[in-house]
């Protein structure tokens, strides 16, 4: 349900509905817009309709939100949301480009790429301190070594981090370093993971399942936003199907529903998706006019001496190259390269 | 096995190479490129390189073709395609947009839409005269006098015609019309229709199965192929997942890795694959975005009247934008709207 | 709609019930039961509910079918189908083994192999004539010889014949050896080729495609059935899926709905599925566990010699210890082994 | 590598060569085995066969073990391995039926299950305590006051119990409770989660996830061997294919492959997979002819008042009918029902 307020409601008219919601032992969620504030409420409102809600000063409007994810829907929120970072903002006029290495790499080569960013005008860095690996004998990342780089970076370069969080116990530690955590494939529907990011101020970059669908998607999405947290991207990073040509097949499709669908913005991550660097390009510009908010892409200086996933990793030259294409088109799809 | 001839080889050079491999009882595929010839040999060719072919004046190379399909393979030929259609030409600097209704209709609204793509510069008509129906009791299509309606209009426009063929038996009532022969998902590993084909003189739009691999859809195109018929572009149209928000999952991703496999051109079918109107404008740009040589887009003065699949059909506004947009983009991926 | 006949209806009511329909321009399906016949109509039965046809005589009930399919819908026919053979009988009393080689062999070796049959008591033997393969390069089946030598074993042993249909041009060829005509995964949606075999009097074999959605394979067999060829079995032979561990994954998990909704009876081909050998056992198995009406399965005497698909066809002897499991599991669900 | 000892090796040997592991900065697993010992090394193991690890006393060969899974491997451990429960052993002569509700219920109908479950010798009882929900707005489990009430019914019945882990903090609570930790389909790539369970003493039933590859489900099952916990068992429930007749696709079809690959049982669960009453049992006994080492099944007095799932669960008559097929096909395949 969704409590729409009148542009001309004042701050003591939101406050009264807020009390009224939970007057009733429903949760509300305040959702600020451009020109009017809406409030949603989760919980049991069935009897929410009939109650005198609707009567309270200020109120425009009251609406049944048909989807089963809430916060996440359309319905609540008709305007693109914007995810407000330090360093930048991921949302409808930006194309956000989030580069860097698969894992945090040696400390040379990780200020060499970090220099490399700044210079390209690019403002977030992504590199994996902890990793999740299918087999428990592989490289799983440098960990807290990792982090405490990653902060270093930070500092010195300006540069925003998106970095993965794999365990709640290490929740606090990220929040200290990363402007957007990550939530990978393998934990999107780890429910105690999403209720704990819920539950921080840091935005989230939530990528699919492998086989999620887009419901799925949303409704782990709606597992953060429920918590407070209504700082979500959503990222698309390839399907599990029979095909056998890519790693995994890159659901671009799913771009146009999702936004039917949800506010949330959309990064795509088309390096993890074909596990091969000529791939990533094409990839890369199909999502932008597919509708996508931004990329979140593997370079390295030398992808053949990464610690993993070199084969995927544009090198400079190649990623100076996508940049210099989504120059020419963001202006056709009202996106600033970001 | 692919015998590459000297640019300086004469007819006269390549005639007696094709009677060489004749003579050791394979089958020669003469494969005119810009500067030089190649001639493709299959059949059982495990003796041929060390044979005394390589010595035969003219030739400059053998080339063993390591995969299963040998005439599809970016090995046999290492520049882009082309196919002549006697409106246009598909191929790597234009990207081909093929336009019309999913089934033949009335006359006048077949002569609407003519008129509208003339005027937009559009060269090739889409529109079905058989239809492959999953259900015995739909409409089956207009048939034969659909396809008389076909002819009609191409001779009035000038326009070109790509119809569906399901059955060998119509196979030359269609070449009399059709420019560009289209085969369906459903017939893509129907070898019967595929070998039929490759008897023809006229190209072939060739649709990729819903759950083919690339393999398999570069191995149904070498059917047609290996009979003679070098003329086939590959129709991407969505595969089989379990994702549920499209009616198909628009394959996008396998544009780059069939770019690289093979030599063939790429059109992307954005309509069917998704089911619904307004996700086929932001499939259709990715598809030139990822590289793709063109799309067959389904559009119709009133789609809400459409005799089949009018939700996914364009009307004539949103026709005009997609074509906006595909103007702009146009130059930056090389590629003329034709 | 379907017309449900009293117990004591005549020939002449159910004539003249017949005559009725045609007359309102539908297409009647004579399905005569055990205790009492049924009438199945198809065409635009919109307005045969407020018509007279619930007052002829006898006549007891009109029921509407929900499902698209119809004639293959267990709302049409609510006792499980039976499919006659010369040589036996598809259906809920029997479990059907069919068995023979992935092609038709060498004279000798088909001769061992239906001695080695009629032995064993199996009544059908498979073999393939006309092959459907990938690769244009590949062995396409020993073709008329293949029928012919086919026509040979069936007059000398006694065995029902199955062999596979690929072309409309064959089904005459076909129909004189055939007790039973398969239509191959990949000419599911072949509709040509369904509407050909909707002609003949011979029972079909209707594998499922390998993306094809339960409706769809019912679709296509009411394809067949409103044809007038009321035999037929479903053949589930596995489906695409992302899991690598077998050629294709056998969906076993089909049985139960497709007999929940459909009176057709189904085999299992645990053989293209599984594509190894070691694995045939277990799933012949469990496919009776689940409800099948029986299975057709390669076998060979020396399977690492056969022309096709040699990895997954049982030796005799193998064979032999599938029969004997079958022996035992019989009883438990009212099957016998035939 | 697998260090394969004598069957003359003395308790003194075996320790001398684990010390020789470790001192070589490796990581052993003792295995043991009904007639010798092995002992599987894990870590970079490269350098191992030219050491001098083989020439120690009681060795009788080193075995380089080719998957990536190494403990989980066949290569590994040629025979079945069994799990002891306090209550009964899953293993190679057991078909073990692990039976009750979704959620735990209310007490009273908590404690007639298992009355009924003792009654029937079913020896465990499975009861979510923690439920992982799509929304986070659904029924999330009786969480701790559910786990005491399974401590209560077990002291009282003697009945063993299988719940799910959910979330590392919870991991010794469980552990005081239940007898076979479950992880669920959509942690089974939760690596803090696994690496948690591998340092328990406690079994663990590892639900494959919905779009696992075998190999990834057996990588799973490493982490949780390779801490130390060598008691797992396999548990198909069901992938995400594009079929729709049924919530999920219980693959039957990685039994076997699943069998040959690794020693660890197999546990198929057919209420999930399948989501619907009546075809649990076709699918139940299917997984014993395919040859699974037993099922978790739900049950509900009355599973239309069930606080999850009731359209799944069997009521008793029907698990009676259930158990009935068990004990006749259990004989054929070497099973004692338990």
């Amino acid at each position: 349900m969704l409590v729409v307020m009148g542009r001309e409601a004042t701050e003591e008219d939101i406050k009264r509905v807020v009390q009224a919601i939970e007057a009733r032992g429903l949760a509300p969620h305040l959702m600020p817009g451009p020109t009017r504030t809406a409030i949603g409420i989760t919980g049991n409102t069935e009897a929410v309709e009939s109650s005198g809600l609707r009567s309270l000063p200020g109120v425009r409007d009251l609406i049944r939100v048909t989807k089963p994810y809430k916060l996440a829907s359309r319905e609540m929120r008709i305007d693109d949301s914007t995810i407000k970072l330090p360093q930048t903002t991921i949302g409808p006029k930006n194309f956000t480009i989030i580069a860097g290495p698969c894992s945090v790499e040696d400390e040379k080569t990780m200020h060499k790429i970090s220099e490399y960013l700044v210079e390209r005008g690019i403002r977030i860095l992504r590199a994996g301190a902890f990793k999740p690996r299918t087999s428990p004998y592989s490289f799983q990342g440098k960990e807290h070594s990792g982090l405490k780089l990653l902060e270093e970076l930070k500092k010195e370069y300006g540069l925003g981090i998106t970095t993965e969080l794999m365990d709640s116990t290490h929740a606090e530690a990220l929040e200290e370093v990363a402007d957007l955590i990550q939530i990978g494939t393998r934990n999107m529907q780890n429910f105690t993971l999403l209720k704990r990011v819920g539950q921080l101020n840091t935005p989230v970059l939530l990528k699919r399942g492998m086989s999620a669908t887009l419901e799925e998607w949303l409704m782990a999405a709606e597992y953060i936003l429920s918590g407070g947290n209504m700082q979500v991207a959503m990222c698309e990073r390839g399907i599990r199907t029979f095909a056998d040509h890519n790693r995994n097949t890159l659901d671009i499709s799913v771009i146009p529903p999702l936004k039917r669908q949800s506010h949330l913005p959309v990064i795509v991550d088309p390096s993890h998706a074909t596990g091969y660097r000529p791939y990533v390009k094409p990839m890369a510009l199909a999502s932008m006019a597919a509708g996508a908010d931004g990329i979140i892409v593997e370079i390295h200086p030398q992808p053949e001496q990464a610690s993993s996933d070199g084969a995927q990793s544009l090198n400079f030259e190649e990623f100076d190259d996508l940049l210099k294409f989504f120059q020419k088109m963001g202006p056709i799809f009202g996106k600033t390269i970001d």
